[in-house]
């Protein structure tokens, strides 16, 4: 019998990081088990989690007797461990690529993600337009996403990888919001969007805000 | 003939993530030319260092024709593409709590990074004693790198890695400013720092602040 997979993950279903670790082993056609931490009322720093997430957050995945957090290391981690779909493109530069764009999604456009937090997209709109600090850092976004998406690519690499999740939800934050975005932007993110293992996601029960 | 690599750092030599990418190209024995990019005078936004890279970044790696930007990208890209001292475990599980704590160093602890920049270290030590907010987040740190490091090692994961340099950095802006640091941990940072790779990057000559 396989080690035991179990997912931590935010109890909203909004971390767009849960998100991106849930879609990776769904990806890998894995079965594993989900718990909710509900982060607002500080379970993330209850001594259980603390001691299995060494740094309490979520998304941790637990593989076994072995426990893992941040999810760009855990979509590694899942890519070397298990068969099945690829994660990463094989191609040295391409894969270089796809692990820029993953961090600097988690460590850049800080005004984007906090204008459009993703309850934008799993609850509801925001109502305020974006301040000018968001729009250039959405504006900066535009560009990146245009010189890496191929014109006429469905995917950012060729072949699908996790990088096209991650963009997706970052572009989604602004389309699904109402605000402009490039069109050819917004259709790869709604074509992204579309993925099975991205709607399971999508589909889950949320508790209510 | 190999292709050249040029290495784009900020012009204090005082980024932990351009530090991380100029340590992993000195293990690997690699010649490289640096271009500093004066961050204070906007060169990071003018169209040359733009079109190099995408999301006007500094640390960026070029390569050939190939330009990489993030720090744990390039020094995974690194990794991949030279010979010598390895930067990650090459034991799977090791490897993966290596990108995890580079991610986690590079997104959270945010009120150390704020008030211990890396300025007390390459330039001189901050003023003020550590807010409520930062001392929690040291405490956090220590209990991490506490746990991470076994009892007598040298290094984290048995041989040195990437993540021994990106550790001894986020626990030297608080040793060197003279904040109370378990003593394991200050020695670790300590050790860590006499590297010869890490103490010519301590060497390099820094304009004025
Ligand atoms: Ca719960
Ligand atoms: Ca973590
Ligand atoms: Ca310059
Ligand atoms: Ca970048």
């Amino acid at each position: 019998m396989p080690d035991p997979l179990r997912l931590h993950v935010d109890a909203q279903f909004a971390s767009p990081y849960a998100m991106s670790v849930y879609v990776a082993l769904n990806e890998k056609q894995l079965d594993f088990h989900i718990s909710p931490v509900d982060l607002g009322a500080l379970e993330h720093r209850a001594a259980g989690f603390s001691r299995l997430s060494l740094t309490q957050r979520v998304p941790t995945l637990v593989h076994g007797d072995f426990a893992l957090s941040e999810s760009s290391a855990i979509t590694e981690y899942i890519d070397e461990t298990f068969a099945g779909t690829a994660l990463y493109p094989s191609e040295p530069r391409a894969r270089a690529r796809a692990r820029q764009l993953q961090a600097w999604l988690r460590s850049d456009l800080m005004p984007v993600r906090q204008e459009r937090s993703t309850e934008v997209i799993f609850y509801a709109p925001a109502g305020a337009p974006l301040s000018a600090a968001a729009h250039r850092a959405a504006q900066t976004l535009f560009q990146v996403a245009q010189a890496l998406l191929p014109e006429g690519a469905e995917n950012l690499f060729g072949d699908w990888s996790i990088a096209d999740v991650d963009l997706a939800l970052m572009l989604n934050r602004l389309v699904m919001n109402g605000d402009a975005v490039p069109q050819r932007l917004a259709s790869y993110a709604d074509r992204q969007w579309q993925r099975p293992s991205v709607q399971r996601w999508v589909a889950l029960e949320r508790p209510p805000r």
